[in-house]
């Protein structure tokens, strides 16, 4: 599994899909049956069966081979605004609450924020990555709810991500999937008063 | 520091007010300095300069001695009602928002998130202790903001601590207390809109 001479790439550029997949499987594996801590590259490269250069050669880090797992996880597809917010608002409480409770999620985002907490650059990297296209996303849904006069037109769109994102993280980090859809119903209302209601000029 | 024989006291008990603030003390600076994995029984014996055995009569395990470290920092105490329910959610964003801001609580809340995963009773007896009576003061506080008229009658109060909570957290982990004010701000408006809101019948 090592590189013939004269085909190192550098690092972040795809190498091999099918080892990558290998790899990005067996990451998702070992947080959700050993938890973060032992999620390391070499415990990665023995379940996947490669050297741990092979690893390297893709992912700089633990921490950017396991951004990688998670971010691939199916559950993050953004859903289709159905025309009524209620629902809408409903349907990506149910989203961010299952990306964030799912096992490898779960097991992975504490150690995460951990390593963040010690390296800013990352976390900016993230957000470029996951959370500014969101936040467009939903940007936009807010404006076709304000089009049809279910929004107000200068809602507060920001504060409805992160009050979304905030609580549908930590929910699912202390309770999981327990409960989740009275929960959700809970919150997408409370979005909704949040949307529905002009910004406050403070 | 061992214990004179027929001294010996049951867990969770305190034993000296003054060693149990040493070692509260050391476990602070601990987290702070070195991190929550650093942060062992061990190595707080060593700081605090005591036996580990002292340490384990009073808590029964690193995470125990963590919550009550962190639970003893002083931003915890609730903000007096002022009248004015804006001003009040305000004041109550800041408080969440600086007490997951501290330094041993931004070090520490990703590894008690993570031991959390594994072990619901302790995030249970957690929630007895810290969240449910915090949940029943801003209760009040909106009860009071119902009688003058500054929130719905049948506002939903338990959204706006999830919200409040979820975010303030959540926010602190990722930028401590890089641009609060704005933030805080952003959120308390939003949190006023929901307690303005009449709670949606879905």
């Amino acid at each position: 599994m090592s590189a013939p001479p004269g085909t190192r790439l550098g690092p972040g550029r795809p190498r091999d899909p099918q080892l990558d997949a290998q790899v990005l499987g067996a990451t998702l594996e070992l947080l959700v049956g050993e938890g973060y801590q032992a999620t390391t590259i070499a415990a990665v490269a023995r379940r996947a069966g490669v050297v741990t250069t092979s690893i390297y050669r893709r992912w700089p880090s633990k921490r950017a081979l396991v951004e990688d797992a998670i971010f691939g996880l199916e559950a993050f597809e953004h859903p289709i605004p159905s025309g009524d917010l209620r629902a809408d608002l409903l349907a990506w409480t149910r989203l961010f609450l299952a990306a964030s409770a799912h096992p490898a999620a779960r097991s992975a985002i504490p150690g995460l924020l951990s390593e963040y907490h010690d390296d800013h650059d990352s976390y900016r990297r993230l957000l470029d990555r996951g959370e500014l296209p969101t936040r467009e996303v939903l940007r936009e849904l807010l404006a076709g709810a304000v089009a049809d006069g279910q929004a107000a037109p200068d809602c507060d769109g920001d504060a409805v991500f992160e009050l979304l994102r905030g609580a549908t993280l930590f929910r699912a980090l202390t309770h999981g999937t327990d409960g989740a859809e009275d929960f959700c119903r809970q919150i997408a209302d409370a979005l909704l008063a949040v949307a529905a209601t002009p910004a406050a000029r403070s």
